[in-house]
């Protein structure tokens, strides 16, 4: 293996960092200038409530809408409010200066302190500097990550594909059992791929499943990319398989537990959330395609009793209000979902052992993608 | 970089393999021969209650002493045990025979099924098949692990170390910002360490701490493994800690937060923890090396009253329980622990970003490796 040299100098500021300066300097410069004007320094941020968020059905995707809300400086319940968000601002500007990245919860100490002369501190907790953050991101229109802030990560990556990543080339077919734990800020000017041989990418919801499907070298013989969101998916991960589905143009089948916890994780990687609205231009995948697990696999698999797990009250009242979302109101999805309350019991991936060990490897998946057997 | 072809051919049986299925067959023979002797077979397992548990003072680990309790097949009460046992038994052997491993909720739906001309499942849930596997762990003296289950892999690994996992050459200095996935099973048989040229080992709690510290590249100056547990410690980050400190003879240095949580994770690592007493000789390190949070740094690194978060009850009831632990009974753990108790408050590696960014890179941790302001 060569090791070649790395450079280990800061990283340089890139463009996007100077765009992201520039919109933190104007609005730095905004409110100087209303105050050299006498006037009441204010900030217009678009409003993250439901009543702003809708489904643009050409798109695909949940997005938030332009009303916006005024913040005022002179205004005694807008006040903190205020102040709180040039702090964020300031110590996302330092960030962006020294080339460094920071956790929101960092962040919420690189901020906290106690007033002078006062017992009054900037921040109480963090549920306090949260929202301040995502006021940020919309108010000035850039995302957490381009102002140098990261979510805690989560999901893993192996398979035909070689990335670089903070100046190392990573050969993803050669990550063991381990995989590559997928950064929480994938953007272009540290991520970018550089040799792809893949055909598709498989996301899977369970790293159990993930390592079953590693272990038998799944991407190997199907020449794809295998990637576990563990969980629902974080940012990181939402934005790889986006950036994966954009500039390696390769389709992307999702397989969930056949629940409606694992329709909210497909349908969040598809079309987004209603509470991260602002962010789905960047995050969601429209094109992703749900590949399992259907409560119409049961029959089709003739699998036993064993694999049924009862639905519970919430089970049943989630998987109506799914069917009542305006992007599962096609005829194939209302199908889909009103077969799991039908079923009367839900099923996890895993439940497939009990027809055997590589079930899932060779020939649960292999015949769902002969028979394009999927739902988008 | 040099792409070797990689062998894809299913992984040998090994020598351990061959050992533990020399175990699960000696078990299954001793119980046909007392049946064949029309005696009632029964399984003598090593009793996993607080009541079997003790404190090793001379290796320093939590152990699971020699009372045992037998387990009767002509027993209505242990009847269904019995058949789990050998169940699970089964499903293990399967496992290695066909050199695959699977996670302990897989194993679970391996093994259930409705037994023939009967309603009856033999398991209802995975809550009646956990145990059994430690028990067949504990009866047969052979690690989960070796029974080819995993647990649901945790912990991100960095640094001046090349490994080689499963057939894969993995150089741990070129991870760009995601890690190494510390993998579920870290025994001999699949993960070798190939080429070290790190002095020792650093281990964080937090993966945001881990994150900064990466970023900052700590690892190359200090020529270190930079190792993250992401809270607690899984059994893979465990047993792999613990190879690196016998094979590779590296001291450890683990950095938590300053509360009792932190000081449970550090002494989980340290002596195993009570729950899992059997696996202590495979799973603890006791030399690892307390680096902080310390009490004692709120004073020593003038921190402000920001990074101050109150003890709640339960933290001082918890607080109190351990300084009646055994291990922790020498005079500076109890000084340790009274300090927190006397501050009132605990705080977060995160806090320390209230100095400067990189103030645990550049300062923090160098001052405490400079000081050998350590506890073990």
């Amino acid at each position: 293996m060569a090791a070649a040299k790395k450079a280990t100098t800061k990283p340089k500021t890139t463009e996007k960092d100077v765009r992201t300066l520039r919109k933190i300097e104007q609005l730095a410069q905004s409110a100087v200038r209303t105050v050299e004007k006498k006037e009441n320094p204010a900030l217009s941020i678009r409003m993250r409530a439901l009543s702003n968020v809708s489904f643009n059905e050409k798109k695909r995707i949940i997005e938030l809408g332009q009303k916006t809300q005024s913040r005022e400086f002179f205004n005694t319940s807008m006040a903190r409010k205020f102040m709180q968000t040039f702090l964020i601002a300031r110590g996302c500007k330092t960030l962006i200066d020294e080339g460094k990245t920071v956790s929101i919860r960092q962040m919420f100490y690189m901020t906290k302190h106690t007033l002078q002369g006062s017992s009054e501190n900037t921040f109480e907790d963090q549920s306090e500097s949260d929202p301040i953050i995502e006021d940020l991101e919309v108010g000035i229109d850039a995302l957490r990550e381009e102002l140098h802030l990261f979510a805690n990560k989560r999901g893993l990556v192996v398979g035909s594909l070689v990335v670089n990543d903070a100046g190392d080339e990573i050969d993803l077919t050669r990550m063991g059992r381990g995989g590559w734990g997928i950064p929480s800020i994938c953007e272009d000017d540290q991520l970018r791929f550089v040799r792809n041989k893949a055909e598709f990418i498989l996301c899977v919801e369970k790293q159990a499943v993930w390592h079953r499907l590693n272990e038998d070298r799944f991407w190997e013989k199907h020449k794809c990319i295998l990637m576990t969101t563990e969980g629902q998916a974080a940012r990181g991960s939402r934005r790889l398989l986006q950036r994966m589905a954009t500039e390696l143009k390769l389709p992307i089948y999702v397989l969930v537990d056949n629940d409606p916890w694992g329709l909210y994780i497909y349908s969040v990687l598809k079309q987004g959330s209603i509470n991260l609205a602002y962010e789905s231009m960047r995050m969601a995948v429209p094109g992703v395609r749900f590949l399992g697990m259907s409560s119409f696999d049961y029959k089709k698999f003739t699998l036993p009793k064993a694999v049924e797990i009862k639905l519970s009250k919430e089970d049943i009242s989630r998987a109506e209000q799914m069917k009542a979302y305006p992007w599962f109101k096609d005829k194939k999805w209302q199908r889909e979902i009103q077969e799991l309350l039908k079923n009367g019991f839900k099923m996890e991936v895993d439940a497939l052992l009990t027809k055997s060990i590589s079930f899932i490897t060779e020939e649960y998946i292999p015949k769902k993608l002969r028979d394009k057997d999927f739902l988008q």
